[in-house]
């Protein structure tokens, strides 16, 4: 019901009136009062108004890949304990924020959003970096394309490993990418040993054409004893799990 | 001037009343006012009632360590083009925001303060992370560890070579952060070879009993043609440079 909400809302937005390439603000609207219809936390894997027209049509074209159900979104809401279903051990927090949905305006800060494919075990983020995530004046902050990639990464390990934690990240930063503009984050889980997963990640112009930065013989250690995560929802085996130091 | 007034404002510090172990709120206004009074921009890396007694305990010690002119306490303010000197070529943008001071709430987003000592090509960075950089719940996220870390050996690379962009940033992350909690990030310019910086990075307790995270192999980009940078008053080098692209 909610994929059908989701893609009913998504046609409505084609029909959306624009200026200047910015929807307009009824649009992040209408989302936020469908996920309190439904009695969910707000889902920030959607469309707003601060989301670009290129934003959008990727959004789009992978919208439309999910139609065959071998890609699927993972949606995203700003306190990680809404990741994580069933009973909690873990007193529930109102008051921290998942890093990523810390900042509040629309398009300020990460605008992105998760597509996951299990059998190619692949995770692709869409990516706007927005005004808030300055470094050189005009570019995004080298921890901000960190912050994303780490996330990518481990949205892909959680997919075919469980529970994990990053043990190690090592990103080349090969172009900076403009605030504003929008960027493929693609990743891959290349093989599990043991413990260990690893994993590449390549962060891309939309056009394929410009490299922004790679990240290299990453590897995540793979927790026993349970999962939580980002996208939950999607992998269905996280259940019961108790929520301790890490 | 400011140093002076910077140093009264803390002696004044040490008397202010606790409750809990935090500061009373009149101190955060006073450093506003104080910045007021001088024309300037805020300057974020001074104490605030958020400031656990671990971070004034630490950073009193360090500010002791300025008094001989080996360390200096490097500024920081919330736009990246409030730390470039001189005239700007570059149309001063008062929408974005320098990424680790996005956030504004008091103790929610990045506290930290650095201190550079030139002679030992070091930079050390106290950091307390706040309830928004959450990645596991209770902990840090890794790319909150990144960024602290880019900016600490950031800082560093520009005291030893000028205008500098990361080429490689790879970190082996060893024991979870707990939000709320004071690490020392300590980064040192190991060797410079043509146009590269190699830097190392430790992130540990204060107690330097657990390890946190450590940067490897990491080499930074020097960029010729004039410099820009966090802590370019503390640097005195960077005069009359354009600011293009990057």
């Amino acid at each position: 019901q909610v994929r059908r909400g989701v893609q009913g809302l998504f046609r409505t937005l084609q029909c959306v009136k624009r200026s200047g390439g910015l929807l307009t603000v009824c649009l992040s609207r209408s989302i936020q009062a469908a996920g309190s219809q439904l009695g969910q936390s707000k889902d920030y894997a959607l469309p707003n108004a601060s989301w670009s027209q290129d934003m959008l049509d990727l959004y789009n074209r992978f919208l439309d890949m999910t139609k065959d159900g071998l890609w699927k979104r993972i949606p995203s809401y700003n306190n990680i304990l809404d990741h994580i279903p069933g009973k909690l051990t873990y007193e529930k927090r109102k008051d921290t924020r998942l890093f990523l949905r810390s900042i509040d305006a629309e398009g300020a800060g990460f605008e992105y959003v998760m597509f996951l494919n299990t059998s190619e075990k692949r995770v692709v983020c869409l990516f706007q970096p927005g005004s808030y995530l300055e470094g050189h004046p005009g570019f995004a902050h080298g921890g901000s394309i960190a912050t994303i990639i780490d996330s990518t990464i481990g949205s892909c390990a959680i997919s075919v490993a469980g529970k994990v934690m990053t043990a190690n990240l090592s990103i080349d930063y090969v172009n900076p990418v403009p605030l504003g503009s929008v960027v493929l984050v693609d990743s891959k889980a290349d093989k599990v040993e043991g413990r260990k997963v690893f994993l590449s990640c390549k962060m891309q112009s939309v056009d394929g054409n410009t490299l922004h930065a790679e990240a290299t013989g990453k590897d995540v250690l793979r927790v026993v004893g349970g999962c939580w995560a980002l996208g939950w929802e999607l992998l269905g085996r996280c259940q019961n799990f108790p929520i301790s130091g890490a």
